[in-house]
């Protein structure tokens, strides 16, 4: 055996269509990509936030900062969830990490024992699976329920949790996406009240990735779980790379604003991981501190930014349910649409094999729902505008046509 | 057990110090760091890199790039090692990581299994033993040794090698730093060619950390594992952060010019890795793209920084060797002296209390040689002017006197 076990795990569902794209863009094929959540392709960083990393540039703080990141960037952290969620936490309480990738990396090196196992809810971001299985560890899969517009049944929860525990499973965290990737659904403050309440009961650190927490439209309100954890273990994940725009910064965070004995722990062995790579991108991370601080800029590009994410992700989703070979739930947050396939209708074996047909014949790049968890779905990215949107949409159509039974 | 049992071997040695830095600073006091090798602290990143990293944002060059890096960094990669060492290798060969650390990490997430083993050379940059530890392996150490000018027995390293190999122990790769941190060694041309030789007999993959690969003076002269090993499974290590002085940026690479099985299965592990952070920080890598391509540019920069180093390394070291407490061999390359301790004379327990009762006593951080698997030393970063290496060395003279026996 040449490569270690682990590396049979690591994996992002992107990777053999992106094969496909950069072979066919070698041959001079122009690629609809609708693959990648990535609002800067779309949408200009914002001028202030570009400023501030200018300016960082110029002032020459270009060296290493603290491992767990600089303290400005920190402290705008903490005003930031003081302001906008009324929650009150340290500096201490928040490691600087190069996108919320990396803090997904930390929690799983820090709690995962071969055989240990974390709560997903399927379908779940891409990354928490591999980065659950390198580390040895394996899911217990919960579900949002397509059928209740992905909500969560938590009674469901409660009993795989009363299940594990006579079982003994090792269960070292519950994982939650909101708003969710690849779903959109912003989860109802009822859910996820319920949820933490669950997690609570058991003991259960709850893990949060709310990346997209200010991206919400078509009325939907966004709860954060650290306004509602308030007295248990919880991590936040956030970062700069989708509410500001900014992915290649590669800025994000993680937060346990609690102090019970396995926060404590784990904010010193995310200190301890962070030692191991000296530090994150400094002037980002300055870049970063600016766009928080200036919040009354911020939420003007912002309010543009949903604006248009609202009307193409509407456009989109009105375009999709029309067709017979596909349907999906309306999203109300982050930017993708995850429409199921009627497979019942198509000379098609399974969403892997729609994907890189798609790919390969109408050159539209999406992602398979079994990277999801989710097979017979695809994911598609709808931040391009409206005419880019409704051509992907149109090929797609097409493609079905053609494989239509 | 609240963590997992990898979370033990994170460690940087510089962390606990580091603690009490930030406490000591809290109550005023100013501390001389001598422990981050950290040049963008004493040097001011180039000009010319900081414009072509200010035209990429002002270009608005914020998206997220491809997962193992920007085409246009790896041409100026392959051509700066066609130019400077006469190697030829393709773009696919190369990676793109969050600094050498990231590199380390992919190394060994790729290779490792529980038990495997890595031979690694003592004293050793301190995170090469925490990313081994972390993945399940363990060091077969071998030496510089002190009384050669740190320079290695290759004679011993085959016998280890040929004991290894009848005990039938995995070892999956051998670890080089040269220019070492932190011996600040060179190693010979002639030394660096017998094991790559040896390598070559036991069908091992080597891995060759380059970072220092243009700091050199005192006539030493630098030679690339990448010139040596063609033909054989190799990989180098190398990155912005200090040659280029930016250490800030976090950008490093992985170059695997062999077409080997072993090579071609851990390029392909190296993309699915880096396909689970999606993206390394991108205004900085269109930046670094530039320094490599102006060579003319770069060579005058790294004219003025390595004769500093220079004039640096050499006062601090002559300082260093008129003490009866401390002892180095002078350090060819890098900008690190790693001088030993005469324990003998000091009512001093060891290099680790040492260095915590220098900070607390005297204000001046240094790392201690267990960090470095080397005991009864310190490693001082010499990057700062003469007059603070001057303190610096003084008020460790006054600490030595102070304990002596």
């Amino acid at each position: 055996m040449l490569l270690s076990k682990r590396s049979r795990f690591a994996f992002n569902p992107n990777n053999e269509t992106s094969r496909i794209a950069a072979k066919l863009e070698r041959s001079g094929k122009k690629i609809l990509k609708l693959s990648r959540g990535d609002p800067a392709v779309y949408f200009k960083t914002p001028k202030y936030t570009v400023e501030a990393y200018v300016n960082a540039l110029q002032d020459r703080k270009t060296y290493y900062t603290e491992p767990t990141g600089l303290s400005e960037l920190k402290k705008a952290i903490v005003d930031k969830y003081a302001r906008d969620e009324r929650v009150k936490f340290s500096e201490e309480d928040v490691t600087i990490t190069q996108g919320v990738s990396e803090a997904l990396q930390f929690v799983n090196a820090a709690l995962i024992n071969d055989g240990d196992k974390a709560v997903i809810f399927r379908p779940y971001y891409y990354i928490y699976m591999p980065m659950l299985k390198v580390h040895g560890g394996s899911a217990v899969i919960e579900r949002y329920e397509e059928g209740l517009d992905w909500d969560i049944e938590t009674e469901k929860v409660r009993k795989t949790l009363a299940n594990a525990k006579r079982e003994k499973s090792r269960i070292k965290y519950m994982m939650l996406s909101n708003p969710s990737n690849p779903t959109g659904t912003v989860l109802p403050r009822k859910t996820l009240r319920e949820i933490v309440d669950v997690a609570n009961e058991y003991n259960l650190m709850l893990v949060s990735d709310e990346i997209y927490d200010e991206l919400e439209f078509n009325g939907a309100k966004f709860t954060s779980v650290a306004e509602l954890a308030k007295g248990q273990p919880h991590v936040i994940l956030n970062g700069a790379s989708k509410d500001y725009d900014a992915t290649g910064f590669r800025i994000g965070y993680a937060i346990m604003p609690n102090n019970d004995r396995l926060s404590q722990a784990l904010k010193r062995s995310f200190a301890d991981f962070a030692s191991m790579r000296l530090s994150v991108n400094t002037p980002a991370q300055y870049a970063f501190a600016e766009s928080l601080r200036n919040h009354v800029e911020h939420r003007r590009e912002l309010r543009t930014m949903v604006k248009a994410i609202e009307r193409r992700i509407n456009f989109a989703t009105k375009l999709i349910n029309e067709s017979r070979y596909m349907h999906t739930v309306r999203p109300n947050g982050a930017f993708y649409i995850f429409p199921k396939l009627n497979m019942k209708e198509l000379k098609i074996k399974n969403d892997k094999e729609f994907t890189y047909k798609l790919i390969d014949e109408q050159y539209v790049q999406v992602t398979m729902g079994s990277g999801f968890g989710e097979p017979n779905h695809i994911r598609i990215v709808s931040l391009a505008p409206e005419n880019v949107l409704g051509e992907a949409i149109e090929r797609i159509e097409k493609f079905c046509r053609r494989y239509s039974r």
